[in-house]
């Protein structure tokens, strides 16, 4: 179980979220709230838009409470778009590969989650991603399996559809491997300017999310940055949030049975 | 505030106290029990005495909760004294040369507490420390320094008196500093054969000492590596402990008066 | 293109070969003399038996020559088997998982050489490691997929002839995805008694490998610790060492045309 | 001896020096061309200037060649004014606070160089530091130290006049200590602003440092980034070049009998 923190709107330096609020993400690194983990000391990873297509990545296997450099860049880059993330691993080692936000090209993906008994799928499940993204496969966890699995499930041109079919796909494999611990998801993915956020669970117990939109941007977390709570309002369980720039937030129901258009 | 266990006894693997019981030193490095920080994730250290008269060292800056080269070295090392040490830091960067135990030819040192009002001290405090010892500053904490300072005041033939002396130094340079915090010490220190531990508090609220004895071996620990708390005993405040091998604790009394020998 | 040692003999202190030689696996981490790659800084391990049945490992991500728990653990670990490691990554990134050697169960295994095309065959050579063994997958290599793909193939009850299967499945492989590069391979494995070293390329133009024996112990390594060449034998290309402890070496075939017995 | 980069003028991506010209100084830091050591791999730093008064600082212990953090950051990042630098340590540990460049408020420095028999002058050399300063000591570095002297020798306002000073002050401990090796300097220095680059030695064998010039940008490199030397202009030896942004450069030599006006 993680935390993450995505953020859409006006540019603002990456510490306004990051470093700042009294329950900003590097304090949610050691001691979060809503989260079986109160601490999420197994690496930590940014990922924002600049100027460039592709976003910036800095991932770092230290705690992010203690990384001078985390602080350091995140007080001098300023986005319009970004993710950042603190990880509490679920058993993969800690190392960057295994860090998020993961990247392919311009689209970026984080996750808070497990799948349940990932150890007796996993193969099957990296056998699910396309030849060609699975060059990108750097590390050994179930969250950069399940990112390389919806890309090839179409998630730049069909991002709740790529997520359905591929949560569809894990609970099949799980069935087969005769798994009996849940599948739970909350993630987020970009293009770089559309964020598709998730919230479900094959339990009906998914991982916290929540949301607050102004008219200057719009905050997708994992856990309120304040005790401002009336200010947050909850992702519902089994939908998608889609926030396109400039726009009201939307949400979607994650349509299970929605199969790839022919 | 960290948490660190000492062993003297029958040559065991370390993981016999580091990894294995319920409440080990890596169990505590992510939920320490009678410690102000739960999290001690800013680093860890391994300090063993084998074949050799110098110690084997192994300080990593990771959390010590996911470090397989500690599990794995742990799983092969025997020793017949050893400490073991997890940090929380209460300044100074995560870095190798700030975490315990310190070692200067066979003398080994460990250190939990702090030094109140430390970068206003930290400067005069190095200048106590004698020229040809200065060369094994590599770090910037406290706890380094006060090793220093305490092998420059005779830790290696008079280790009470040493400490005592130190403990006096230290709090004669806070009060010239006008610091109002206090200074804290739960402390161990080795020649390779015998152990002294310490604990000590300028304002009576010295760090919590434990220590067990067996005929087979001597535990010292910040906390119980177990629920049995009937069969640990407290050190007492403002008192040392002495462990010659074989032999049973003896107890003494810091004198903080004592000055050192003409 | 990597450097690697491997001894098996009468006890010693691991820093009699990593560190102390003129020409020592630390001095070729920065300076090689016989390897297209004269800088080895791209991560190195260590891993030795001694009273348990498993290796211990340490692998790290800095360069061998600037790490200070590598020189303390070899000072104090004494081993009458042991392998010693510095990366040159022909792609893969710098991360323990990438570090050799490599352990399961009691098996260790380290490599020098590279799967030609390597990205073009990754997916298919997986597809080839048995399913208990993929579960210790933890990198992206080359050479822990050859290691897997060897155990799968029989390594523990028939070393070389499970090599050779291996590299006949990697050649056929690399065929299938029209990779022109070569297959080169320098590798060692052992089950904490006796050591297995194979030299092979496909090209005829395998890595180095040297061996000297001496009544005492057996070395075996990518180039000479020191000036002497006289006393050091080069391994014939498309040969495998058989070190059993005690006994003169033997040298004996790859025959590539080997299929496992039925 | 490391290698540096120093850049002003129009704003342009940090990967346009750091990593692209074949000579890059990611390139340097596996393979030198004028330099003792080839290989700088013992740490590696970008200091950047953007929005805020205060420089954006990276600075990691990996090797800068296998760091998949630093290409990202650059290929992010624009400024119109970096600095770089690969470290090769002459003898203090790989430690992110003994990484190039250093800062101190919206003061930035880096150097290649030593103090000769620096061990025998570092306490004496800290002891010229200034109180406030000295907090700012986290590292054991030679560079660190002349950094902070450099500041209480006034660097802010007179740059010029303070590295004479600090130099001047070395000499005079390195003498009182009796050490016989040089003293070499190739630093650079900024505000945010204008650099001053220097190049000195107390045996006239200053280390490599080249500038150029176009219209639109000033570099100052321990080495050319390119096979075009004739663009490259070399630094004299007890020079210091002054760069104003807009300005041609201009060089200044350095008085090393200048004492602080009174």
């Amino acid at each position: 179980m993680c935390r993450w923190i995505a953020y859409q709107g006006e540019p603002i330096f990456l510490d306004t979220l990051v470093a700042e609020p009294a329950h900003s993400l590097i304090a949610q690194s050691l001691h979060a709230a809503e989260c079986k983990a109160a601490t999420n000391g197994d690496g930590f990873g940014v990922g924002w838009y600049g100027e460039r297509d592709v976003p910036g990545l800095y991932r770092e296997t230290r705690p992010a409470w203690s990384d001078e450099n985390l602080r350091n860049l995140c007080a001098q880059v300023k986005s319009r778009l970004f993710f950042a993330h603190v990880r509490s691993s679920t058993g993969p080692a800690t190392a960057r590969a295994n860090c998020h936000p993961f990247a392919v090209g311009n689209t970026m993906f984080m996750h808070n989650g497990q799948i349940g008994g990932y150890p007796a799928v996993k193969r099957r499940l990296e056998a699910l991603i396309a030849d060609d993204l699975y060059a990108h496969r750097a590390g050994s966890t179930d969250s950069e399996a399940l990112f390389l699995t919806a890309l090839t499930n179409g998630l730049t041109d069909d991002p709740i559809g790529a997520v359905a079919r591929t949560l569809l796909d894990v609970q099949t494999l799980m069935r087969a491997a005769s798994v009996s611990e849940p599948l739970r998801f909350a993630a987020a993915t970009t293009d770089g300017t559309c964020i598709h956020a998730f919230r479900w669970a094959s339990d009906g117990r998914a991982p916290s999310l929540y949301w607050r939109q102004t008219p200057r941007n719009l905050l997708i977390v994992s856990e309120p940055l304040d005790g401002e709570r009336a200010r947050w309002r909850e992702v519902p369980q089994g939908c998608a949030l889609i926030a396109m720039p400039g726009e009201p937030v939307r949400l979607a129901p994650i349509e299970m049975q929605q199969r790839r258009a022919a």
